[in-house]
C-alpha cells in the first residue's frame, strides 16, 4: 500500500453518489509533502519517458502537477475551463463533462505553450467517467504533440474512464484505484498493483 | 532587479486596458524554477513570522502557493470560486468582483480548513483592485485566525489595491510592482524596493 492509499484510509470519507472526498489533503486543503510523495512515485513508474512538458487542467490538478514537476524538471501547463478575456490569440479547445459539478465545460489551452515538439505527461487528481481527461488527449493530439503518460491521483476504478484509457494504449498510472466503496461502512478497497 | 521583475521585462506582454500578459511563465504555463525562486523570496522577507497555514485562490495562486509551500514546510488551501456539489458541511463565503472577467464571484472555505489558531499567509498570483484578496482577509477573519503576511507575484500599483491593505496595516509583500506600462512602447516601469 503506497501513501496516498494509506492516506486515504486515513482521511478519506465515503459519501453516498460514489462521492470519495479527499478535500482536507487533496483538492482544497492540500499535503504538499503527500504531494512530492507523489510526485518521485510518478517519477519512478515513468522512468525512462521522455517528458518535457506537463498539462493539468485547473484547479485542482495544478497543486499536485507543480509540486510532481519538480521531480521532471519541465514546466507544467494548466488547462483553462472557461473563457478569460486575458486568454487570447489562438486556443486549442476541446468540450468535456464534468461529472462532480454536472455541466459541460470547454477545456482550453492557448496554441503557444503546446506544439508538435512536446512529450507530455498528464496529471490531474481525480479520474471517474475520464471526460476531462479525454479532453486533454484531444488538445495534445490536436497541438501534434505526444502523450507520454497520464498520472492520476484516485481512479475510481468502477467507473469506465480507467479502462477506456488503458484500452486505447496510453500509460495510465493511478496512484490508488478504488475498485469498491461503501458510504453505509465507510469501507473503501484498492486494486492490488500488478 | 528581482527574478521575477526580470522575466516579466524577458516575456511579459503590455496589452492594451491595463494587461499585463505573464501566462508564459506565471499563470497558464508555470515556470516552476521562477516559483522556488519566488518561494524562497517571501521566506525571506516573512522572516521570523509564525505562519502554520497558506490560503490561496484558484485557479492561478495554486501553483505558486504550493511551490511557496515548501518553503515554509506548511498546507496550503484554496479557496473556490464557485460551489461544488463536493464543498459540502459549513463554508465560510464572501463575495469578490473580479477585475479580469468582470463578473462577482463568491469565494468559498470551508470551515473546517480554517480556524482560530491559524496564522496565516495569503499568497496570489495579481493583485490590482484587491477585490480577491479582500476576500481573502474577509474569510481569515470570519474564522477568527490571523493574517500573518500576504505575499503576492505582481502588483499593479496604479491601481488602489496594494495602497489599500498596506494603508489598512498588513505586511504585503509584492515581488514585483509596476507602477507604470505602456501598451504602445511595451515600457513596464517596477516600483524601486524599499
Amino acid at each position: 500500500m503506497n501513501c496516498l492509499e494509506e492516506r486515504i484510509l486515513k482521511d478519506g470519507i465515503v459519501k453516498e453518489g460514489n462521492v470519495l472526498k479527499v478535500d482536507s489533503f487533496l483538492n482544497h486543503q492540500m499535503d504538499i509533502d503527500l504531494f512530492n510523495e507523489m510526485g518521485k512515485e510518478w517519477k519512478k513508474r515513468f522512468e525512462g519517458a521522455n517528458i518535457n512538458k506537463i498539462l493539468t487542467i485547473e484547479a485542482s490538478g495544478i497543486g499536485i502537477a507543480c509540486i510532481a514537476a519538480q521531480h521532471f524538471g519541465v514546466p507544467v501547463v494548466f488547462a483553462k475551463k472557461s473563457k478569460s478575456v486575458n486568454l487570447e490569440g489562438e486556443m486549442y479547445v476541446a468540450e468535456v463533462e464534468s461529472f462532480t459539478h454536472k455541466c459541460k465545460n470547454q477545456v482550453i489551452v492557448a496554441k503557444k505553450f503546446l506544439n508538435e515538439n512536446d512529450r507530455v505527461l498528464i496529471i490531474d487528481d481525480f479520474l471517474a467517467n475520464g471526460c476531462a481527461l479525454q479532453g486533454l488527449i484531444q488538445i495534445v493530439k490536436s497541438a501534434g504533440a505526444t502523450v507520454e503518460g497520464i498520472g492520476i491521483a484516485v481512479e475510481k476504478g468502477f467507473q469506465a474512464g480507467g479502462r477506456i484509457i488503458r484500452n486505447l494504449g496510453f500509460q495510465l498510472e493511478s496512484l490508488a484505484i478504488v475498485d469498491d466503496m461503501d458510504s453505509k461502512t465507510g469501507m473503501i478497497k484498492f486494486r492490488e498493483e500488478q
